[in-house]
């Protein structure tokens, strides 16, 4: 027997259409890639993504088709977001930070049919755009007078121009909510990107989970600060969240430097703001030089990578900002879990408190998780055993787009990539990827464990650890640092600093100095290329 | 095309699992109907939810057939929340407040299997079980040993002997997620009462709206007090929601008088309580006699009626309660706004913000509505148009259980009968039930703005106004006044109180003085019993 309810599905439409009803002055406040600061409501961007949605029914776009964009965030591509989705067709948000070939590849195995770039990324167009087969229409994300005379891109149009055609009265489709609704590519640091395939469904039940008080806690308070680029996992959901909640949304563009991040964040009074470490690292950076002050901002979101602790203590004591420790993937819509203490725990002392803030977080309710043993066997949730990280949940993926990489689930479990830990409390800790665990012996070491304890060292900037071969231990760590401006660090200087946090044998047999450490086009570094790039370096104990 | 991603039910089984694996030891606190305080966890009720689908198997109670309960907030009763729907039966929630002869009529219409009750309701159902002809088992929500010897019912068991013998292992059904959970019948003040059939989807949606920041807030840093009883619209979802985010649940039994609810938000230390106006006003009146002080009470969620605005002055100024006022209905499962300000709210003098606070909210995200004039028409968002409200959304019902009444709907929307404004902010405000609005040559009087005023003099416990047909008028307001103990206000005395306050023709004809008014079985005035009590009452001004 079924329940009586109405049956209305869950559509990205719908989170536009609540925010123009509910929210419709609440503001939306961009930094253009023009260097302005642009200012307008969710009712405007409710009108023009009605605009884009027309647009792509009057350009014959088909149900399903993908339209892509190369874009900072901003309002423009806010409007593609709910315009291309909820009209039914795709959005496929490329990273520019990808080498053009790599554009290339991703645009033409998606079969873009619309390509809508950033003035700034017009360079990269130039590059690709004969190559990008299945592209029909190019559209420059600027006003119809930007719009170089001589761009050599054949039927270059402005965004202005293709949705100032376009009537802003729509009717949105009634779809299916499985329908597909988004396209994100892995970064694909191994074989070719594979694309994860959002429905509206899963985009909608995430930004409910995203805006819960023990995820990002969203509110028609907040102002919210995604710095975490919309080309990367759909800013971690938070376009959606903020338009589900009518929170303000302020988009920084391309200026994700400490000063300009620091100035939005207290021009908008920003109270939550989301990204990876590196650019908190650079927003710290700039605070401690000017002796800045948050005057607004209550939290941050931290992910993509993990958060080194001595961030986090930065961020509380320093500043009194919370940071909220977060974990997720691109198959995972992204969010998995997020740090927030329980109630229990609010009574503990400040150092013991940080024990498990320094975790990746909890389960948000959707996603189930759990860690096996090389055979499969489920382990414990003591804080200690360590195990291959396997989740499931409604919107994590079933398969890749075009069945890329075959079924990508063992029973039904989509396997992470991640080696954690989970306490009695639920709270995760990834202690490594398992492509990264420096196999010694056989016993692991966790890089990220060695990498934090350098990152805490006053001279350190960045710290990679990598496995080296070594004749009798299989492999040794290695850790590679960026030393801070102005500092010089010594290899022995470092390596006393492990004395006393670690076991003897995980101290890194050998430490280098390096001027940077590669990062990827999601701000990941590329621990894959320093293992290239020190294959053959010899270790001093095994020399 | 389909998104690519994993296909899984929004169950309410599932809740209950995340509790028992991320929040296995946060607490469930209950004050029995035998009078003790019980503790557990949600991984014990979990298992002993498991235990329930066990012995209902056992049983061989079909998919889809309904298990009732006539039961206060308690653990048993959780456990029975997520046994019976859970396993894919459905619950049905029995009011005991009703009548002998409306408890018989409701479980014959519910085709009820099962009736677990609580043993303070023994001679409720010793006067109706004869008469329940579809309920094969009854079930006394006690131990074995205190069951009675000489019940007169057949077959009646005890509860945790009917669990006990049960395994506590059960793997939950991969039910379509818009299976029947739970039912529940509206009070009906007119006609038959009516069933609203929920579905697991519409539950677990509604536990994310209710869970969000601009609604109840939620999360494991709560400790949560559901005074509005679970028999009533599923204590407004917050035992789903309370399993969702891992938060403390604190149960009152059958206590729900002031001095009982007071002593178990500071034992407790519960940081959210939710209930009826009625009962807050007992809570208040101890507080104020007592001298007593919240010490961890942070919000009070008020709905199932209007909240009088000297409630929420009281909660804010004198204990620094938040209140939080809500509207909703059974039909809406039932939340459909909450009271929270807006960011640029925040700014406002408290005397501003608090004309905004005694509204009944916004809308969450999921629940549409508008108003309408008599012709259909959609009347404007501007705090001043009142008209017919209307709603839809997954979590609001399509139609009553066997189709009881036909197609309830007006072209998809559900009319609430309620009579509101809406303002540009999205704020609702109930002026009326479309039946009790007094209608005074041609123009409309709010009923409940009459009230309220009444409720702000210092002698009044309690005011009803209500419509008395008039030979010039059509109808004149008549207001009934219930008085707080030891204390004698007149006629004149109420009435001059009006002065300045409303407009001239607005004020009540007269004023009657009761010592009790009527109240339904959620605690609601029964104003068409006051109605049919004082139809020939004769108005001074028409003597």
């Amino acid at each position: 027997m079924l329940g009586l309810m109405q049956d209305q599905g869950l559509l990205i439409s719908s989170l536009i259409e609540f925010a123009d009803r509910n929210h419709g002055d609440a503001p939306i406040v961009s930094r253009r890639v023009e260097g302005d600061i642009h200012r307008y409501t969710y009712r405007d961007a409710a009108g023009r993504a009605r605009r884009v949605a027309n647009a792509l029914d009057a350009d014959a776009i088909e149900q399903g088709e993908r339209v892509a964009t190369l874009a900072w965030n901003g309002y423009r591509h806010f409007e593609l977001y709910f315009g291309v989705s909820g009209s039914g067709r795709v959005l496929h948000t490329l990273n520019p930070r990808l080498a053009p070939d790599q554009v290339v590849w991703i645009a033409n195995h998606a079969e873009d049919r619309v390509l809508c770039f950033d003035m700034s990324f017009l360079p990269l167009v130039k590059a690709v755009w004969q190559r990008c087969t299945t592209v029909r229409k190019w559209v420059a994300l600027c006003e119809a007078d930007a719009l170089p005379a001589d761009s050599g891109i054949d039927g270059l149009v402005s965004y202005e121009a293709w949705i100032g055609a376009a009537s802003d009265r729509y009717t949105w489709p009634a779809l299916d909510e499985r329908t597909a609704a988004s396209l994100c590519y892995t970064s694909g640091t191994t074989g070719n990107p594979k694309g994860a395939l959002y429905s509206h469904r899963s985009t909608v039940l995430h930004a409910f989970a995203a805006a819960l008080p023990d995820a990002m806690s969203l509110s028609a308070r907040d102002s919210v600060l995604p710095v975490v680029p919309m080309f990367h996992v759909n800013a971690w959901g938070t376009p959606y969240a903020a338009a589900m909640t009518g929170a303000k949304l302020v988009f920084p563009g391309g200026a994700l430097d400490g000063k300009s991040v620091y100035e939005l964040i207290e021009s908008e009074g920003v109270t939550l703001a989301a990204g990876v470490p590196t650019v908190w690292l650079g927003l710290l950076n700039h605070m401690a030089q000017a002796g800045a002050r948050f005057s607004t901002l209550q939290r941050t979101v931290i992910g993509g990578s993990a958060c080194p602790p001595a961030m986090i203590h930065t961020f509380k004591e320093q500043y009194g900002v919370a940071v909220l420790h977060a974990w997720g993937m691109t198959e995972m819509s992204p969010l998995g879990t997020v740090c927030n203490l329980k109630g229990k725990q609010l009574a503990l002392p400040p150092d013991e408190q940080m024990k498990t803030l320094v975790k990746q977080g909890r389960a948000i309710y959707g996603v189930d998780m759990k860690i096996v043993d090389p055979e499969g066997r489920e382990l414990p949730w003591d804080g200690q055993a360590s195990g291959d990280l396997l989740v499931k949940g409604p919107w994590i993926i079933s398969s890749y787009f075009k069945g890329e990489g075959g079924d990508p689930l063992r029973d039904g479990w989509f396997p992470t990539g991640d080696v954690a830990t989970i306490d009695a409390d639920g709270f995760l800790q990834i202690t490594d990827r398992s492509k990264d665990v420096i196999k010694s012996g056989g016993e692991w070491i966790s890089s990220i464990d060695i990498e934090n304890i350098a990152m805490a060292h006053p001279a350190v900037a960045m710290a990679a650890c990598i496995a080296v071969p070594h004749p009798k231990w299989d492999e040794r760590p290695l850790l590679v640092v960026m030393p801070k401006p102005g500092t010089h660090p010594d290899r022995a200087d470092i390596l006393r600093f492990y004395e006393g946090r670690v076991a003897k044998w995980q101290v890194p047999d050998d430490v280098v100095f390096v001027d940077a450490i590669p990062l990827g086009a999601t701000g990941k570094m590329q621990k894959m290329k320093l293992r290239e790039q020190f294959r053959d370096h010899v270790l001093p104990a095994a020399g």
